[in-house]
């Protein structure tokens, strides 16, 4: 164990659980892991320790559960690797969002404050929480409105997921909260915060999901006095105005800090930043030209540019919010691996089941074994990957999936494999809008979980994009991507990197195993790309809307149903 | 027992067993009921007794099957019901078709003489044989090219499965079989032969399959002529040209198929028919405006008219068909209950059978349970019923199926139901075509199988046909119909029938319970069905003819895989 190593430390704060690594500077080797399962994970019947009945789109977490992260986490990662606390240069972190919570000035969450605690909209809320659709509705209404220009950057439409959409909510569900709010916040920021006493706002976050650019700030208070005259000053009396770039100190690990990850005060916080958007660096995505896909429940598309393009139906634009000095595109596929879950619950039979069992495999495994003896187009089927709407390029949460081409011997197999096939057509789709929109793609790298994995996936990728397929080597680049970001905090004279290009340069790496399309696949993929096309156009732009008619009738039946 | 009681056998050779039925002609009541498994079924792979291998869409039947059919369930018939032979007073059959044989002209089958054993074309071709597919195209264009006035009859369409087509195949696969064959022969009459010793055709084989009308006969020497020289003379030296009304006595019983059946020789044999067509007088449908609608693997719908109607896309239209005197139209959905095995063989999840295991009920009965709990239009889903074909109104057997409207919390009972919707859409839409062109509608009965069970089926049937759905009482209506026509050979002075309606009226009865619908439903299911409507006409009349590439970009994927 040589004392001259330098490491820094990178947290990613997922869904369930918190990953921490500790990553060697040098090379971005993982000398040790580790993974905390919040004990509150996703809160959406009751609050804790409560009798309070939450709203079913609701999905709260429990600000305790960050904090017991770096406390179970990280004092881990020194025992693992026996390294010394002085040879760790910086901690970054990583988090979902937007997932905002509202604070005091000092920034307790007000859900740890006993006046507040029986109050849901005390509480964090998760990106997934959807209780704010309506405003959401309302918001984009009135940006389309007002011909608002922020709303190009983001394909046309707010998200309920994002901070103003839940801020309003509180707003307008609890004057107590909001009123008692000195501050209201990003996750990713609070939890810098926490670790370093400084509040600040990070580039990622306010850009994607807080509706800022660097050019034109927030959007006017006369817009959110159009909310609601309450709101007009939101930004000066509950943010901030100063939004910090990615890959700054931030300040240093106070004295409380460190005692929870049994660490050296003093060491440098970076920045704090999506957990997604982390993930770019370290896939080796730094620069124009390459795109990097984040492929999990949902798939993510990020790719850098020197200019701006005004991209149709993409999720967000942000300069500098993905790497310093280029504009940050993001797209995205709502449904993406959540369609081969939702398969896999779904449509399976029992005999395969048992298959499975037999031959010691998971059924994915097996499954993805019975499609990869297909060929393309063997099967008939093609489908509309749009389980869960689309997301970009025709941005309609109202469309639903579609499988066409079912005979009397159509198998499993082939359905699985339509539905790997129809993700990719749609990703192919996003490839597409963006270099017929001006961007640039001649390298796709993937990271995420088990879908890398997925070799079939690998494969109908390189044929169905006609590029080369490219992998991610760390199973965690969100939380490498944090400590990547940590070495640029640190800078070079404590061993760090003065930019993210040199971070990524040395730390992050590929997999030696990629996917190189074939001739004759990739032609036939073009023909069932066309009739994917086809649908795609006669269902996505209004020739039949019987999508969003089944839809109506099918929300009215379940209004009256539950009365 | 009383001996004054007269009884009338029917027998109903279907495609893997035969059935038979002893029924009291004064009221119908079954009195017995035997069935018989064909040792040798559906022939596809090898000939019995032989090294010969069959062509892969070969399906091919033993005659032996036939006969020993006879012998195993007719003895049975009286033994149980403790009858004497003396009060069986006519014997009817009915048969699948177009099944077809070449015999001697003693009637014995080629497939039975040493000479021709060896040849799959001496054998009988059971309806489901498809080898003759090619010849069925080219007779269809020949039609066309000719203007032939049958064409219409047929709805456009030749099918593969029907006799000529089969008969092409003979000749052209085998000169020696066709050469030796004196007699090619529809298996309906074969049977009748077989029991009388007198060789007839009977109209409703001849008419639904054989291209033959009682106003033009067969097509013109010059159409035969023109499929081949060498088949100009095929009627006369193959066939009849003499066709036998239904229920009309063909003879009497021989000495040796009394024998077989130990019955007293002379009982009086009735004119061979379809099973189907058989089924319809035994579901009470004698006269115009009923519907029968013989539920199985396909869904075939009979209706009686006075009149001659040009209906587009039917199966057939034939008159005295079905019963005298009465023009019978035939419709037919290809998919029907073939459907929903289809669905519970490869899209039922094994955590289902298990409940249904748990349960103690079959997986059926499961899915029926939970899909009735759920409201139309509830599931968000709609399907095109396409899964083999489109049979009527579009007459497209290059159609498949869709589904549209999947989401994430999509469950297998709601693909279920939607499977069970879209295929009522079907029937629907054959209904309204009958409608517009001319022909009524007042009443609906159904008969067949399982499915005449299933409830929620039958509901659905009530709301979306939006008419009071009956059901026959018997579940053998096929065996039941030859039975009835059998008394209607007899006539009145043995006890019998003077016309078929008689025999019906006495015969023929529903069961209690029918299904009526409920206004509620009704409305959602029209609003439902005009979605079914829209995807029916965009995919059916070639605004977009996926479909169809994406069949034959798989024809040629897997030609070539086979090499």
């Amino acid at each position: 164990m040589s004392e001259k190593k330098k490491y820094t430390i990178g947290i990613n704060y997922g869904t369930d659980s918190a990953r921490a690594v500790l990553v060697d500077v040098s090379d971005g080797k993982l000398a040790a892991t580790s993974e905390y399962q919040y004990t509150h994970g996703i809160i959406s019947d009751k609050l804790p320790d409560s009798n309070v009945e939450l709203d079913p789109d609701s999905a709260l977490q429990h600000p305790k559960d960050y904090i017991n992260a770096l406390k179970r986490t990280v004092p881990k990662l020194l025992k693992e690797s026996q390294i010394y606390p002085e040879q760790v240069i910086g901690i970054g972190t990583a988090f979902t969002g937007s997932t905002i919570l509202p604070t005091t000035d000092d920034g307790t969450p007000l859900a740890l404050i006993e006046d507040y605690r029986d109050d849901p909209q005390a509480w964090p809320k998760h990106w997934k929480h959807h209780a704010a659709q309506d405003k959401a509705n309302r918001l984009t209404q009135l940006a389309v409105d007002r011909f608002e220009t922020f709303l190009d950057r983001y394909g046309g439409r707010i998200n309920a997921e994002w901070f103003f959409p839940k801020l309003w909510e509180i707003f307008d569900n609890s004057s107590s909260v909001y009123n008692a709010a000195d501050r209201i916040i990003e996750a990713s920021d609070w939890i810098v915060w926490q670790l370093t006493g400084v509040e600040t706002r990070n580039i990622c976050a306010a850009g994607y999901k807080g509706l800022w650019s660097k050019c034109e700030g927030f959007p006017l208070e006369t817009f959110f006095a159009a909310m609601d005259p309450g709101l007009a000053n939101v930004i000066d009396k509950k943010m901030k105005r100063e939004i910090m770039p990615l890959g700054e100190q931030v300040g240093e690990l106070t004295e409380e800090a460190a005692k929870w990850m049994k660490l050296i005060p003093g060491i440098p916080v970076s920045t704090g930043i999506l957990d997604a958007h982390a993930a770019v660096p370290a896939a080796t995505v730094v620069e124009p030209g390459k795109m990097a896909i984040i492929l999990g429940t949902s798939f993510m598309h990020m790719i850098l540019s020197n200019k701006e393009y005004r991209v149709p139906g993409m999720c967000g634009m942000v300069e500098d919010g993905i790497i310093p000095g280029l504009i940050g595109y993001e797209a995205g596929q709502a449904g993406g691996g959540d369609h081969f879950t939702w398969f896999m619950q779904n449509a399976v039979p029992g005999e395969y089941e048992k298959e499975a069992r037999k031959q010691k495999i998971s059924i994915y495994q097996l499954m993805e074994e019975k499609a990869a003896e297909l060929d393309p187009a063997e099967s008939g089927l093609i489908a509309l990957d749009w389980w869960n709407g689309n997301q970009s390029i025709l941005v309609d949460a109202d469309l639903t999936g579609l499988i066409l081409g079912y005979s009397l011997s159509t198998k499993p197999e082939e359905i699985y494999r339509a539905l790997l096939e129809a993700t990719v057509f749609g990703t192919r789709k996003i490839f597409e809008t963006f270099i017929a929109s001006g961007v640039p793609i001649n390298e796709i790298i993937v990271t995420g979980g088990n879908l890398t994995k997925n070799e079939l996936l690998m494969y109908i990728l390189a044929n169905v994009t006609r590029m080369e397929i490219k992998i991610a080597e760390s199973p965690y680049t969100s939380a490498l991507g944090a400590a990547m970001y940590a070495s640029v905090a640190s800078g070079p004279e404590k061993g760090g990197y003065e930019t993210i290009q040199d971070a990524s340069k040395q730390m992050a790496h590929l997999q030696k195993k990629t996917y190189v399309p074939n001739n004759n696949d990739k032609k036939t993929y073009n023909r069932l790309y066309s009739e994917y096309t086809l649908l795609h156009d006669y269902f996505g732009y209004g020739h039949n809307d019987a999508m969003k008619r089944l839809k109506n009738l099918r929300i009215n039946i379940l209004d009256k149903k539950r009365g």
